[in-house]
């Protein structure tokens, strides 16, 4: 078979692994010709795309990004993509595609399923936001970049005195800061599940401080936002080309917390760095099943799946089962750690 | 309450960071008095045990090892030891006692537990053998170690033209071996579930040279073994004092290999890099959550049951079907990948 | 004999290694008593100290930070502080010093020895800007977790067309960004030695697009400042707190990249990760050496001098020598780099 | 002009540093010609060669091996080489020669310089043990992965009460062996340079136990010997096929040490992981620099010299200076640490 692969969404570690193992396995052992088409969608919309040999995918298993590119459709491009699917696809000479992308991905490899492309999807997040599977590669890469930045920020904050507040990815879910917080130990963590009381949040710095603790590290996501009339964050905002990093709740909480504590609280925004370079094992073997079990799914004609990890195995199900809705942090989650406040 | 912990068997990245869990909600939300037992078993039956505070377990969450200590006992001193093991918990002052190993240590837990001494036990493996579990602490951060270590190997092989031999820890399982062998895109992976042929391993390099790679990767289990009757390894074996490491299968394959290839080929034997050491981030966090659902375990009385992660959720299970056999390598898994062989 | 030690200035990986150091040869091998100053000057004039023993510096290799504690001291109570300075020593009954500290604190550390408390230094900074040392320790760790930073970029950038602009420490000095940049292979690395031209930068990444290549990294010091009447960066600034992490130069040059070449640019700060956390294998070495180094100093007399690296051997050099003035990039460096404009 | 560039000897991070950097400056700033000779003096002899281009080297910077190959080549065809050398270079088409490699590829350089073919040569060995240059790049990578081991076997060792016998790389020269073991805190470091005494180390290990420390770690030197006349290693030796991993000094010190102490002793042979992989921002600078340097010295016709790091510059220096002797740790150094036995 022809089969056609191409990546959607932002960058995430573990897509090139992904599109490694699918040519192993579909080349080696079916007998497959794995046309890699370019920028997503973008690319099956202008027909560019170029076969990818078992050679082409060297070393790209600990290679983060993706090589095929990924680029941004707006919405009413897709739709009409999906009306022309069936002549997309003849275009590229290709019987089947898996499309590696996010929710949004995959809601619009559904789409095109449905249309009569047949579509296996592949999930990919570094937010753990995806319902349906237990985890999606990227993530552990993500917590484990934002780890190590807590581990490091530690010694410094303790050795000066002060509060460090640590912004990490997660715009609508707490899964990151809440899985580097408990692995960097930090003593709040802030989530968008669940609204914070800023008051709350200076309490446990002044308790850490009575009880003969000089420091605390404070995990926020990006996302998380006050108790609704606890506090207006009055000053600062986003400047004139938009950027989320300037005035994010991360300078915002620090800037709080100095008012609040007269204590001296400083910003680190992660940022970019947790969602590039090299995947950790854990994401590596991840990514390397979805590809192997997403090869699979095309020759057993299991179109409109998407792979899903529950528990240890690797399953196949149906797409419109993934997208339903985001995969919060659950309550029993938070609870389970106290620092989630 | 006044609750016992000890750490028994192997050295295993998170025992520390499940000890520091259980002193953070045992004393700081329960109220608990947590009793460090040192030793494991040794120091339950000697009466060797002091109070751990929360500033005790200070730094432990990244720290590799116990700081309880483990030591090896005999299994008519563990038996005698479950016929006083009320007077023992008297002798103490602990009202329960969470017990942290592997399946001796669970096993022996169960004893206790069924002689009348309340016990919880928590799985610890770098192995990842213990059944009912998804997968236990310590075994992330063995697999990031080998991982790290095959990463490295696969440039100096590839600039000299050899093949290389990585022998990974797992003497009756080969979930390591498997795992950091899909990580590390090792070319052959032998595992002990599925004895192995020679002549395979060295087609598999032929065919790699004929393709022109000029190198191959074999990653092995200390518990890999050939298929009966295909090969004799008639040279080497264990020495004096009975080391594991001299005349390995590592060292033996290599030389097999050598032989049949005229090629070089260069054992690597990890050894005890694999066990010790800052655990990664999510056997940090698995460990935290186990330590807190034993505490949790204990107020609820839940005796004689072990912590297990099912899918997402950490459970409480009978230890007795955590213990029945040990979790091998099942077949489905090992046909994700080409490469076992 | 009796040797106070102290840490004065901000964070540096390592500095916990010199107190191993000094403890394990003044303890060990000359039989000194240790007294460890507590928040480093400010511990020498309120007189709060402790021995430090064998025991006590365990595990204080690989540990960032600094157990001593380090404070800011006005300039007049260190003033105050050397008129006083035999008394002070007399009362933590001292006979002699080893402070561990930037240029204020060297340039302190004369000012005392000048005024007959014997003084050695021990030269600290990540920024490795001072003079007379061919590197200080801390710095090598402060590139690794910049150029590991960088590595994660790079791939990101790769997949998403996008210029990234990475912000390093350096208000003053540009070693951190040029060697950094160098490792990490950034496309353009601005340091404060040497103005920029935004005109210059905008080209570089104008021609890299040209030549097909989608992407560009920019590494700028935090110090790095444009050419005079080049540029008018006329938003942003300051916030009330004077927090330099807002509005800063990583900010202001994303945003005016995006303004001349209508791409995506994404600042990128790193902070404080990269003062903090496990000192690297030649961090940890050059530390040991200099806490050997400065024992042996205080044996031979050798007041008033600090520990210094030159070529491979450890000298004792003149305080006044080390602090004469900062250590900038020289020309023959940046000029070994394309990259730097 | 043409530049041909060949790697020789054994792996080495920061080889295709190198490449990269020669290609870089000779390429984008003279435009020269970059002539990759394969697999070192084998491919001279035999032309096998190709222009390396900018692209070509894209991803070098941190890829550990050498993508040109290296090979062994039989003295005598070496020779012969030399007194063709000015046929050889015309067969290639080139003008000048770089020879990346260690002390027997510099000598070769020097040679084919002496006989007209102008050469500039490039000091490679993670060893360190080229005179004339501060340090060569591969070394500081060699540390950090022995360095890394050592901290992960710590751990292990204090929980099971036992000693740690690691091997490191190093046959003539001890460098490795004591940066690693500086770095690692090993309580007991062997190498070449200083014959040991095997009854000093197990009088280290019963000290370290008297005052209550459960564990030690001995890092030793592949080629580290003991006194004459004060051990006989009668049993073990190299097999059939000369491995040196079989009964190697570091297994031979771990069985002599228990049968001493009574006390478990484990070997861990690091092996190969030494020499591949990633390369440090340290090493990768360094390799840039030398790349940069090399192409300079070819275009001032610096030939028969070679790049070397003195304090914080690159100099060139004549061949016959830097492989007149093996640079060797010398006396001062290892008395700069009291784990040196």
């Amino acid at each position: 078979m022809r089969i056609g692969v191409l990546t959607s969404g932002g960058d995430c570690p573990g897509l090139n692994a992904v599109i490694r193992s699918i040519v192993h396995r579909g080349t080696d052992v079916h007998g497959d010709e794995i046309v890699g088409i370019e920028d997503g969608f973008l690319g099956l919309i202008e027909g560019r795309a170029r076969t990818v040999s078992h050679d082409d995918v060297t070393g790209l298993l600990t290679l983060g990004g993706t090589v095929l590119g990924s680029a941004r459709v707006r919405r009413d491009r897709i739709e009409q993509a999906v009306l022309e699917c069936r002549a997309l696809a003849a275009d590229l000479g290709i019987d089947a595609l898996i499309a590696i992308g996010g929710e949004g991905t995959l809601t619009a490899a559904g789409m095109f399923s449905d249309a009569g492309l047949p579509v296996v999807g592949v999930p990919k997040t570094i937010d753990n936001d995806i319902d349906a599977t237990d985890v999606t590669f990227g993530f552990d890469t993500a917590v484990h970049v934002a780890t190590e930045a807590i581990d490091r920020l530690k010694t410094t904050a303790e050795s000066h005195q002060r509060v460090m507040v640590v912004e990490l990815m997660g715009r609508h879910t707490g899964w990151i800061t809440l899985t580097a917080g408990m692995a960097g130990g930090a003593h709040g963590i802030l989530i968008p599940e669940k609204p914070f009381d800023i008051e709350a949040v200076a309490r446990l710095v002044e308790e850490r401080f009575r009880r003969g603790k000089k420091f605390a590290i404070i995990a926020v996501a990006e996302g998380a936002r006050p108790m609704p009339g606890t506090l207006l964050f009055d000053h600062g905002g986003l400047d004139q080309y938009g950027h989320q990093t300037f005035g994010g709740i991360g300078n915002k909480l620090a800037r709080e917390l100095e008012g609040i504590l007269g204590t001296e609280a400083r910003p680190v925004i992660l940022g970019h760095t947790q969602r590039g370079g090299c995947p950790t094992a854990r994401d590596r073997v991840l990514a390397t099943r979805f590809g192997w079990h997403a090869v699979e799914a095309v020759h057993k004609g299991a179109f409109g799946h998407f792979t899903a990890l529950r528990g240890t195995e690797v399953e196949l199900l149906p797409i419109a089962d993934g997208v339903r809705e985001l995969k919060t942090v659950p309550e029993y989650r938070w609870l389970e750690s106290e620092a989630v406040l």
